[in-house]
């Protein structure tokens, strides 16, 4: 019988304050933004100890990325419909929901002003948001040309902004709320887009 | 004979000293930014006394917003290339010269990440950017209808989100550069989006 071990030196972190201090970091984030979060303010909302903090992530722009990375990420989905309409309408609707969120609709833009000025920020959120994003996203469009649903060669980073790139102009950038149906819109001419060649 | 005369009570205002404080104001904001430009800053940028721009605009804001709001129509093209192919390359041509503007670029994500969080600053922006320019992208495409290039029922709230989307998505959200020939994949997306019906 094998025992279960903490692997030496580990601490042993507790899930359920993990996910209170990430919260805290969303909600500070959406509150007061990148320029003016403090590891103090986020202690404090979580209810622990900055050391709590400091036991999980080395520095306050590694939690902030982390934090931001893994709400990111987790909302990208791979639906497999069975069809390209139904899944970009379903990797759309996911999409929305992310850059809607109450609070991260505050937190992304802000993100973005600040990868401008920043280049590491910019490589981190390639690396931990974009690109694991798109990896979830591909496949919609690798099943699509199996199918025989769209040409083999397909332009597919031009794919994956497509629709990405409505909406965020839309509900983002210009800041109109969806109406019934758009989202079905917006997918009509992606799919128009992709298959129409 | 008629005399020209100023209107009574307005000051002629010069227009070069007008064009540097304008250069001066967009310098100042892709260096510090939305939340920390002054009057001051933009005065000794210019070369003029804060008088000079107060002569100009009431408030830091307004001249923040009059300033940004001029560069950005002033981009907008209307090219009437006499085909929708041909006048949507030219708009997206423009497009991306505008948000990969070297400062402009450093500006514009900012602008979007405040107006998040400041409605007045969102509704300023819709008004005094937004629309103005989509007046005048809008003739792309009700030209195309009036040539039959496109059905009159398209989406033309859809259709002028399409290109723009895009692109911004990708050289700014994403933050990753253009290669040879990529305005023309867009534009080629965009027109079997609108045409293929």
């Amino acid at each position: 019988m094998t025992t279960r071990r903490t692997p030496t030196g580990a601490a042993v972190l507790q899930p359920d304050v993990t996910h209170a201090i990430t919260e805290a970091v969303i909600d500070e984030l959406a509150e007061v933004g990148f320029g003016r979060l403090s590891m103090e303010a986020v202690a404090k909302r979580a209810g622990v100890g900055k050391s709590a903090l400091y036991r999980r992530w080395p520095s306050k722009d590694e939690m902030i990325g982390a934090v931001i990375a893994e709400f990111s990420v987790a909302r990208a989905v791979d639906p497999d419909t069975g069809s390209l309409r139904g899944d970009i309408r379903a990797t759309l609707e996911a999409l929305c929901e992310w850059i809607t969120h109450p609070r991260f609709s505050r937190i992304f833009p802000g993100l973005i002003a600040e990868a401008r000025r920043n280049p590491a920020m910019a490589e981190f959120a390639r690396e931990t948001i974009g690109e694991p994003r798109r990896a979830i996203n591909r496949a919609v469009f690798t099943r699509a040309i199996e199918r025989g649903e769209i040409p083999a060669d397909t332009d597919l980073e031009l794919a994956l902004d497509m629709g990405a790139g409505i909406v965020y102009w839309r509900l983002i950038v210009r800041g109109v709320p969806a109406e019934e149906g758009y989202v079905d819109r917006v997918t009509d001419a992606v799919v128009r887009a992709l298959k129409c060649s």
